[in-house]
């Protein structure tokens, strides 16, 4: 350790991101981007956009954007609304807004590995409580106390939508904050943006990374009621979403059609790619994302099959970790990628 | 407060950005801007990007941004260098870093005055140490002991750069971390960028905002041994530099000779607006920024002199805090534009 370094980082590697080869010819199923690109819409903005109006700072409350939102996810107005720089920089900020240092957090586990690694950052806790064989929500999980919960529905990397009715149950239980990560929803089936005008205690986060197209862009919003969305104000740097990503983001959240269409897509692709991984005998949960999570029992192992895949130019995630060590998690590419990732896999499993 | 808030926040405001008018018409001498557009390499660069690559995460470490940084700042290589979304990320990161919740940092009064609302957000105390009448450091500030000093060389809002040789002995001297905030650095005529060579405890900071005209893009960059530079990626957000600014800013570094042109501009234009105010009656500090600090003791109050000026259109900054309350800071514009500031003055004074 550094000896100007802090003590509570000493041992911090920081979030792994999925691997990202700056050379061609792989099959990227490995960080659920869209394998669309973003809307026309998007680009048309940023061709007409006045150059020199860069030199300028940005809106600090990227008012439009947070307004098209507000429309788009039917609350009642911008100040219900925050940008981030990613919905990375979100999650992070509902920490340093809601959380002291020595507070317990709660999340459900296996869930998505960058909350733990934002609580060891911030000097608070992480109360995982363990999902149930089907990955759903336990007993235990209602009962559990904490400052804040990281609530993700669709879960990552599982795939599962936990049913609404439960997560409304258990917004009503918690006594701190329930922060519903919604990155995934728009590949699911509902979503729960209509909590915060029932709830004084739930923020929804979005991104416009996975349904958008825009992991590029760093683009996430927040929503919840006026008074918690003015504690998000007070921590943001005041310029945290660029003119770029802003106008692009505008484009972007206007162009629903384009969103849904694409959504439909990957949704088709989805279906596809299960029925394919079900017959290789993969058990593989019905997903709400634009991922699968393959269990594998069978030979060679999960990790093996990981590797093997590489050197067929294919990238999956694998997670060492408890109870995602037997499986791969399988962003849903176009039918082509998929298709390779599948004769791939036959190739592997049957040599 | 709200009731989920932290009690460390509730009475924060935040930082206060300087006014930003979405109307025309408004000489804009407020917020440090650069006057004129960001390279034709800029452009050039974003209109042959492949907006499809949009759908994929940005490069995680930024690489041949870095890379740039380092050969046009003259340290051995990239793991000199962390980018950040603005230098408001970068000087939040260095408390996340190497400060921990209840330590002292110091900085020198009057300066910056987003330290002291990032102290508060992050828990720290800020020893203000006062320049003397000349806006120099005192020997009370050799003798200052902290977790961390936020030096700013150029300071704002004074425009003056400290003698190299004393920031050298402070650097000497201090038991933690030093920041130099080089924002302004550009426009002045030497630099620290030598240091972090030299001292194990030194970080300079570095924004594309000003001498490179790209306030819109947010780009932010430090520059430390290489381990320094490894705590602040241990922190950081993983995707926090978007695609388009990594890309914008690296043409924008690499076009050297049109930055030292408009500076040049610019520095031209800030002797000849000095020589104006001087002839009106203001004290005016020699500046290496791309502002000055006209210090008025004539009627009518600063303050009013700054309401009057926004009545005239002309929009520049008044900080109603202890030896500030009588000036007003002014970014330099295009000569056009100070003279306009120059007319509403006279108009203003004489009446």
């Amino acid at each position: 350790m550094n000896k100007y370094g802090r003590k509570i980082l000493a041992d911090v590697d920081g979030y792994t991101p999925g691997e990202q080869p700056r050379e061609g010819g792989f099959v990227k199923l490995n960080t659920n981007e869209n394998p669309y690109p973003p809307s026309p819409k998007v680009l048309e903005a940023i061709q007409t956009m006045d150059m020199a109006d860069l030199r300028k700072y940005p809106d600090p409350m990227a008012t439009a954007l947070r307004r098209a939102c507000a429309r788009c996810y039917g609350v009642p107005g911008e100040d219900w609304v925050v940008v981030g720089n990613g919905m990375d920089e979100i999650l992070a900020m509902a920490l340093r807004a809601f959380v002291d240092p020595g507070d317990t957090i709660v999340a459900a586990y296996p869930t998505y590995t960058l909350y733990e690694v934002l609580c060891r950052l911030h000097g608070c806790s992480l109360n995982y409580i363990p999902l149930d064989d089907d990955f759903q929500l336990t007993p235990e999980f209602y009962a559990a106390r904490g400052r804040l919960c990281f609530l993700t529905r669709p879960n990552a990397p599982t795939g599962v939508a936990y049913p609404r009715e439960e997560v409304k149950r258990f917004c009503d239980a918690f006594k701190g904050i329930v922060l519903i990560d919604e990155a995934y929803v728009d590949f699911g089936d509902d979503s729960c943006m209509d909590f915060p005008e029932q709830f004084d205690n739930v923020i929804v986060t979005r991104t416009f990374s996975k349904s958008y197209g825009l992991a590029g862009l760093r683009i996430g919003t927040a929503v919840a009621r006026p008074e918690l969305i003015r504690e998000f104000v007070k921590i943001k740097d005041s310029y945290n979403l660029n003119t770029f990503s802003q106008a692009a983001g505008l484009a972007a959240i206007e162009d629903q059609d384009y969103m849904k269409m694409r959504t439909a897509q990957i949704r088709a692709s989805r279906a596809r790619l299960r029925d394919a991984l079900l017959d290789m005998g993969f058990l593989v949960p019905e997903s709400s994302s634009n991922f699968l999570l393959a269990r594998w029992n069978g030979t060679p192992s999960a990790a093996a099959l990981f590797e093997a895949l590489r050197e067929h130019h294919v990238l999956v995630r694998y997670f060492p970790q408890p109870r995602l060590k037997n499986a791969l998690r399988i962003s849903i590419g176009t039918d082509e990628e998929c298709d390779r990732l599948i004769d791939a896999l036959r190739d592997i499993i049957t040599r």
